[in-house]
């Protein structure tokens, strides 16, 4: 179904009434939900954990580990979205953390592994990782391919798999804004192999995915990139409610 | 009209196909609108300023002085509703402050006034203070009466209106959760007459007027009050987000 087709299917079952106790963004989004594919779905005392590099972190009290924590959620798309899920379902006890860490690449989430994933026990495992895994190999020297990416991020999600056997994951595509301070044409084509590989390995995994280039894309139509990045890979306020709004569309209450 | 008609016609107008698209918290929110009184347009370059005391503050950056800076925001309602104003409206431009400090009474906003309201020049004023001004009284020995909060917060205003004529006012309710930690019978009735006072503040002035007090009141009927509050008095990250609900209700774009 096209998009036209799906936003005028969807305002023909909806009332003027309705519509207008809608905001623009949930109209936005009721209309582009069909493309949207596999979602999650949350159960009571669920323990959702935020992993990934600096767009996940986001300024973290890193010395905080209770659940739902504000400081320790970070200042981007995990507090937005764990706040969201906390006001929706109060019967549900959801425990929420994030353990992002700012220039993490694949590999280096596996070093912290144990500690910072397996430990918390997730039932509901959202990662966001890849940017690093290309851009390091631009400004520092970072050694790592696209066969270096696909093989630890494989590796990490099996050793997941076997210690939490019923862990249901939600795998984030790396995005990238080009045109916006750090991001030029030196990224292409080389760091949509990595964008691919995220799309794949989250398939091959039964994994929700959230197809953050696109809405990045799509966001554009209606303010710069710069308004939603600072620097074509950190969300600004408004980036990181865009990306909150996608991470809650993989989930159903 | 009552909750229970209100509901049952919001229901009648709104499709079974519409309903799904919706989140419960927006129905409720559909089901409740009715009851909320005035709005506040917001327009193309507002600036909006964030007041109050450390409900507000929330360990937000003080000295990160840049307009929609999440670390600025600290991480309560007033990150939460302007990321939420940023998502929604990107064509007006708006520009989005914090300057909350913990502990603050009325004599202490006034104190900073300048620097950290007429400086700032908002065009959207949002002010919530009343909590200190009696919860000291019981602590610390504060000597401030009900009608020091009452003329203090009049003068500020004053002050206020005639420095910004324009200055469109939204004035949250002091609230509070009997029953978690810091709130007890001590409280009552004398810290009724400071959420009074604030009603009858915000309508002299023409403010848009925010019932925190019941909004606290009616989310308890889906979790327990230490749900949304860690001490009676600051949100937990649930409450944040409920904050933000009800003062982004008080604006339309």
């Amino acid at each position: 179904m096209s998009t036209n087709n799906s936003r005028r299917n969807f305002l023909k079952t909806a009332s003027l009434g309705s519509l207008m106790a809608m905001s623009i963004p949930e109209i936005v989004s009721a209309a582009y939900a069909p493309a949207k594919g596999k979602k999650i779905q949350l159960n009571k005392e669920d323990i959702i954990l935020f992993q990934g590099d600096s767009i996940t972190d986001a300024r973290r009290k890193k010395d905080d580990a209770a659940a739902n924590s504000p400081a320790a959620l970070g200042t981007s798309y995990p507090f937005l979205a764990a706040a969201e899920l906390l006001y929706r379902y109060p019967e549900k006890d959801l425990k929420c953390f994030n353990k992002g860490v700012s220039g993490n690449k694949v590999y280096q989430l596996a070093e912290r592994w144990q500690a910072d994933c397996l430990d918390v026990k997730p039932t509901v495992l959202s990662i966001l990782v890849g940017v690093n895994d290309f851009w390091h190999t631009l400004v520092n020297g970072y050694k790592g391919t696209i066969q270096t990416y696909r093989d630890d991020y494989k590796a990490l999600l099996d050793r997941t798999k076997q210690a939490l056997p019923d862990v249901k994951l939600i795998i984030g595509e790396p995005y990238a804004v080009i045109g916006v301070k750090s991001v030029d044409d030196k990224w292409y084509p080389a760091f949509n192999e990595y964008r691919q590989a995220s799309r794949e390995i989250a398939e091959s995994f039964g994994a929700a995915f959230i197809p953050y280039q696109e809405i990045y894309d799509k966001a554009q139509k209606s303010a710069p990139g710069s308004y939603w990045t600072v620097d074509g890979v950190h969300p600004s306020l408004a980036g990181a409610r865009l990306m909150a709004e996608a991470w809650l569309q993989t989930v159903k209450g």
